[in-house]
C-alpha cells in the first residue's frame, strides 16, 4: 500500500463530504474542478489528490461519483473497520463512545477502561468499561492496535506507555500533553484546549478593542 | 489588550496543566527550566510565551505557581464565563453540551438549536434545545458573540452566515467545511474527520507493509 501525504489523507473527508452531498442531488458525475470550487482548493491540487485514490475520468466528462466515492473510503480504510480500545471515561471519553460517527468511519470502540472502580462493569452505549488493570492483559488478547487517549494529563503518557508496549501502533490523543513514544507509533493529536484558548482570548482582544473605540 | 502570537496561544494549556499538577503535589514556587522539561518545550521559548502573561519571576528562583496560574488564566480568558450558543444537537453536539470542561474554561453553552421538530423543548445536560427558527432573534437579543457549529457539513455555511449577521464574532466550527465569512470573524476548526483520516489511513499502511513481510 502506498503511503499518501499527510495533506491529502486531510484533504479527502473534505471531498467525500461533497460527494455524498452530490449523490444525494441525484447527480452521477462529476469534475474536479466541481470539487475544487465547492471545496475551496485549487483545481491542480484536487487532480493530484484523486490521483492517489486510483481512479481515472474521463476527459472532458469527468468521475463517476460512485466510484470516487469507493475509491476514497477505501483509501481512508473507512470499509474496513478497526477495532479500538478507549482509556478514561470521563466527559470526553463517554462523549466519543456515544458518537456514531466513528464506526462510520471505521473505528469501533469495543471496549473501555478507567480507574474509577464505579464506573467498572458499568456500559456505555452498549460499549463495557474496565477497569484499568485489565488494560495490558485485553490489549495483548485481542491484538487491538488502535488506543483512544480521554484520560487527565497527568495519567496520559503512562497509560500511552502501556498501550504501545501491548502492540498498540496508533494512538488518538485528545489530551493536551505531547507524548514521548517511539519514532514508529502513530500519533493524531485533537487538542480541544488549544483551540479554545485561541478562541478565547482572541474574542476577548476583539471585545476590548471595541470597548475602548 | 495586547494580542499574543496564536503559537504561544497554543502552548499556554500546555502549562497551566503541568502547574496545576505542581499546585497539587504542594509547590509553591516552579522555574522555567522545570516548566520546559515537563511539557518538552524549549527553555527560551516557555521565557518568551510566559513573558505575555506579564508576571516577573524572581532570578534564579522562579515564578510562584498560584500567580502564573492566575495571569495565564487571565490571558486565556479562562475567568470571564463566555456565554456561547450551540447549533446542531447531533451525536457531537450533545457531547459537546455534556462536556464540562468547558465551562471550567471560559465557555458556557446558555441554549442549542437544532431543525428537527422532535428536539425542539428538550433539555440536554440543563442546555435547552430551540427550533432553528428562533436563532436568529435569540442571538439579536441575547448578544452572544461566540457560536459552536456542529451541524452536518451541508448546512455548516448557512448557518455561519446567521450567526455572522446577527453580530456572532468567533466560530467554533467542527464540521468538515471550510467556512467562508467575513476576514474579522474569528474561526477555530476542529476537524475529527481529517484527524481520523490520517489515522486509519496510517494504520493500513502499516499493517498492510507488515504482512506483506
Amino acid at each position: 500500500m502506498d503511503s499518501i501525504p499527510i495533506l491529502t489523507l486531510k484533504r479527502l473527508p473534505r471531498y467525500l463530504e461533497e460527494l455524498y452531498r452530490f449523490k444525494k442531488a441525484g447527480l452521477k458525475m462529476v469534475s474536479a474542478t466541481k470539487i475544487a470550487i465547492f471545496t475551496d482548493v485549487h483545481m491542480t491540487q484536487v487532480r493530484k489528490d484523486l490521483s492517489y485514490t486510483g481512479v481515472v475520468g474521463i476527459p472532458k466528462v469527468g468521475h463517476k461519483i460512485d466510484e470516487l466515492i469507493q475509491a476514497i473510503e477505501q483509501c481512508l480504510n473507512w470499509n474496513d473497520i478497526s477495532s479500538c480500545f478507549l482509556v478514561g471515561v470521563g466527559h470526553l471519553g463517554r462523549a466519543l463512545m456515544g458518537y456514531q460517527e466513528l464506526s462510520k468511519k471505521g473505528l469501533r470502540i469495543i471496549a473501555a477502561f478507567d480507574n474509577k472502580a464505579e464506573l467498572s462493569g458499568m456500559y456505555f452505549q452498549g460499549i463495557p468499561v474496565y477497569s484499568m488493570d485489565k488494560l495490558a492483559n485485553l490489549l495483548s488478547r485481542l491484538h487491538v492496535h488502535i488506543g483512544i487517549l480521554t484520560v487527565p494529563a497527568e495519567a496520559a503518557q503512562s497509560v500511552a506507555d502501556i498501550m504501545v508496549a501491548k502492540g498498540v501502533i496508533a494512538i488518538w490523543n485528545f489530551t493536551p500533553v505531547k507524548l514521548t513514544l517511539p519514532e514508529e507509533i502513530i500519533i493524531e493529536n485533537i487538542d480541544m484546549s488549544s483551540s479554545l484558548a485561541v478562541l478565547s482570548r482572541r474574542v476577548a482582544e476583539r471585545l476590548h478593542v471595541n470597548k475602548g473605540k
